[in-house]
């Protein structure tokens, strides 16, 4: 094999009469007039080179190539025609006039394009994955992920961060989600559990005092994998000593707008626009808004003060609200069986209906017109609406009723299509400490038992009304996702016994389940704070991916399966004999 | 809390004046005449802050103080007085008059000592890692594998390697060492493997066309856990396309020169030496030798030809050899008890006995001086020895003699405690392609079937005596340590047919076992060849830390325990129903 000199994305007209050599894989074949015209391609772009039939033993050779063969060529760089160039490659200008070729290895036909996107099914590209990923869209994934993880680190480098290994053999924990076990060999009958996340581990290297640590972290949970899920995914686990959320947001952002820019020259405006859980929820019905859609959701309940519908001033009376949403433009695409579909799906929302405003050009049309025309001309004015707009509105208790008319408002921007454009980026402040576990009937805690709760909260409401404590845990939202999560922890004992009792965990339970953190607190923890991009999502929204498996290199699929190695598979029974373990038949469920 | 202006390493006698915050550990207190200093610590360094008596109030606070309280300090920094600087400390000049103290967490007496190195039992630093980790030292190593870690992928990333991450959760393969196995809840009786290392991913990466690659990757190994191994350790793992030895020879030092000069300082001299494996096991008797230590084994053969001595003029004629190595003035150190005991440690690898030849003052004294005195002094003169130095020889077949004789060479390193200082890095190469398994009674790959033979060797000895064929597989040796090991891989498929066919594995077994790699190589694989060094074993080495376990934040102990989190640990049944396992009963053995 020869040594190249360039690469297949190098050239240009100032290397016209050089003699190179280009090592890559055969993208796709032309012949016109007898000249064979072969398309080059590496990672780093497509080169022309030209089989001239003159040149009889070479040509013959380049008879013998087909796609995806793997080659070496020696040739002459020399400038286009005029009429030959073209402009949307980068090294378009020129091409190679070939002396040598060498065939490296040959290639059977693809069972896949790797040259053009029409799509074979995802089954095909994920079976065939090695050929998958040559297609330059995949190299661009994966090769965006490189560097904007490498923009990370060296942001966080530069920010005095530490980068330290945690374990991946770790200990399974009861709490969360389920664990992934790997059975000892050497403890039959024992257990490592693969980490849900370091996060143990890591307020463990505060109380070390590494002061700051981070680490891009696989994590894993044995999750059933709907909504675009993987068994193991990537975070960027961070975490700091001495630290407010402030100082964490601060880095957060400094820290997206370095990798953006870096992995993708977009320059992002920070600080990010901060809502508080509360605001979020009233405004948008959830707690990771697209706020580029903007449809926010108001409190009418004034517009209908007084009005004699009885439906509405029944349930005003109640303490209930009236609220509703505005949808610039798009009256004339909802007829009434569209509407009454929304009304449907309202109600499956636990609504007790949908009422709805359109604005005409000659008119105001509305469900509740007959009844209340002041009320309706009133919400038409608050929200200036205009021809063209529609109002969805409802009654019913607060939060639940924001809740619902968020899912509406999603519902339409997937159902019309809508895409907006750039990076919507938000924090999400203040969540509640604690939520009521209905299936369990008890107080858990919402983020985890370690989230600093807001201390002038627990003293007003911890014990009578818990479900009212805020905490200092925080989300950072991008485009509709949430794509990180962090807190203030607790590094105060008597605080962390407070938490512990208001969920109902004993001393000794809680020992049981978090013993050497607990522990370790004893020692002078220091006051400390995190967060944890998820790696994968904040990717795939960069590059504009619809799914994560197309940012991750060798993705599994829903059944937790790799189509590609076909793992999981079975093993040999001398492998379970030496870790004292045996399969239950599946007659012998319970 | 209030956020500090400054690390407790950074304060200069220019800071003279300052008011300043410094958030820490106590990490002692002293007494002298009423006032107190309290030393604070933090990853940075040490500060020494004053309380002095006459603030009453913020005395009282002080006297409160124990080791390792976390306090947050708020004072004045002043100049020490002459006779009280230090200049073993950075902040040796100065201490800070405090004003101000918050006690952000208290501390129950540590059960280690954080700050004295006088050693607890391992034991019980491992089981309190978090306060063992405060240690400096224990910092110091983190750190540097912190900084070594960045140097590694700054230097990969300028020259064009992209970090991919592979999957956590692979296949099981039955070569090599034991997987540790994870059982799929989704698919039950099925496993996934946690990787042994990314080696099938990373070829499949090269078929991808991503042309350079690297991660820092964690791979597990379920080995009885002697000889300082660990359950997981880390690998730089790096592929590399269109590239032969040469190219990986040269990132790989270029890799070590700069993470050396990055992480601690060191210029190493590049180009690193080389041998053939035939080399270093006739000059050392060993494949990873310390060549600090000198002690070079040569033949002697010839300094004993036409002797009369018949033990081993008939070797001789039997094509065996004569062999040994100089021990430079440490003749006087082996008496003869002790050089009875090598002489049995000799035969207990498989010599027939050892000869020694010791050079005293006024005579040379040897074994067999009786027997062949001219052949002594030949091999007096050989090895230009001196009064004091010592010769051990020995005589056998030219392999296994070479390799007892660095058996012992490596023992008198050992007892002497020899400490060679410096960086000793050395290629080896040539490595044989394929050995023979005794217990199986079969030939098999030495490093893995997908190692690139020689193929001049393929020709000559390929079908008729293998264990003669070379490989293009090298290791990278430091200070005795393999410290990285690769190879060019076969991307040719007649290449590895012939492979497969010597080792004794037919297509169907192959395709059994390494399927979709033997697949991908159809799709016109690159020419590609790739290195792993072992992160953990280079920084110990690095840090002159005895066991890798002390540059691992949260290691394993050789029964695979972590003693923090005592795991592995047991689980619920509700966990195994899930995934359809039953322990077997520990009388169930079989």
């Amino acid at each position: 094999m020869k040594k190249r000199t360039h690469t297949c994305g190098e050239l240009r007209i100032s290397d016209a009469g050089k003699i190179v050599i280009l090592n890559g894989w055969v993208d796709r074949i032309r012949d016109l007039g007898g000249i064979k015209f072969v398309l080059l391609r590496d990672r780093y772009g497509f080169t022309q080179v030209v089989f001239d039939p003159q040149n009889e033993a070479l040509y013959s050779m380049a008879l013998k190539l087909g796609n995806e063969f793997c080659v070496s060529v020696t040739g002459t760089v020399r400038e286009r025609p005029g009429d030959a160039r073209n402009s949307g490659m980068s090294t378009g200008d020129i091409e190679i006039a070939a002396d040598e070729l060498e065939i490296l290895s040959e290639s059977a036909i693809p069972p896949i394009y790797i040259n053009i996107d029409e799509e074979s099914s995802e089954e095909m590209h994920l079976r065939y994955r090695y050929l998958d990923l040559r297609r330059p869209a995949m190299q661009n994934n994966i090769v965006t992920r490189h560097r904007f993880v490498q923009a990370t680190r060296s942001y966080l480098n530069r920010n005095g961060f530490i980068d330290v290994e945690t374990p991946v053999l770790g200990k399974s924990t009861p709490e969360g989600a389920r664990d992934f076990l790997v059975p000892s060999r050497l403890k039959p009958g024992k257990f490592y559990a693969l980490p849900q996340s370091p996060q143990i581990f890591k307020q463990l290297l505060m109380v070390a005092g590494f002061d700051k640590y981070y680490q891009i972290a696989k994590c894993f949970r044995d999750e059933d994998f709907r909504a675009d899920r993987q068994p193991e995914f990537t975070q960027i686990d961070i975490e700091m000593s001495f630290a407010t959320e402030e100082d964490v947001f601060s880095i957060t952002e400094g820290l997206m707008k370095h990798a953006f820019k870096e992995a993708v020259g977009v320059d992002l405006e920070t600080p990010f626009k901060r809502f508080t859980y509360r605001e979020v929820m009233d405004l948008y019905g959830s707690d990771k808004p697209d706020t580029r859609y903007e449809m926010e959701i108001r409190d009418l309940s004034a517009q209908f003060d007084g009005t004699s519908f009885s439906p509405i001033s029944d349930a005003l009376g109640q303490g209930m609200k009236v609220k509703g949403f505005m949808i610039r433009g798009l009256a004339g695409k909802f007829s009434r069986k569209r509407l009454d579909d929304f009304t449907q799906q309202s109600k499956e929302l636990g609504l007790g209906g949908l009422m709805w405003i359109k604005v005409e050009s000659d008119s105001i049309k509305s469900s509740i017109i007959k009844h209340c025309q002041r009320e309706v001309e009133k919400v038409v004015e608050f929200f200036g609406a205009e021809v063209g707009d529609l109002v969805l509105l409802s009654v019913g208790e607060s939060l639940s009723l924001s809740r619902a008319l968020g899912q509406l408002r999603i519902r339409i921007t997937k159902e019309e299509n809508l895409r907006a454009e750039g990076f919507d980026f938000l924090w999400v402040t203040e969540f509640p400490m604690f939520s009521f576990n209905k299936e369990e009937g008890r107080i858990e805690a919402e983020h985890h038992p370690f989230t600093m709760p807001d201390l002038d909260d627990l003293e007003k409401f911890g014990d009578t009304q818990p479900l009212k404590v805020r905490s200092k845990a925080y989300d950072l939202v991008l485009n509709g996702y949430e794509i990180a999560s962090g807190s203030v922890r607790i590094h105060r004992q008597d605080i962390q016994s407070r938490v512990f009792d208001l969920i109902g965990l004993s001393r000794e339970e809680a020992m049981e389940k978090f013993g050497y953190l607990l522990e370790a607190f004893q020692y002078g923890p220091p006051p400390h704070a995190g967060i944890a991009p998820g790696l994968d999502r904040i990717v795939a929204i960069i590059v504009g991916a619809p799914s994560i498996r197309d940012v991750i290199a060798f993705p599994k699929v829903a059944s937790g399966a790799d189509l590609m190695t076909s793992a999981p598979s079975e093993v040999s029974q001398k492998q379970l004999d030496l870790l004292k373990l045996q399969l239950k038949d599946s007659g012998d469920r319970e």
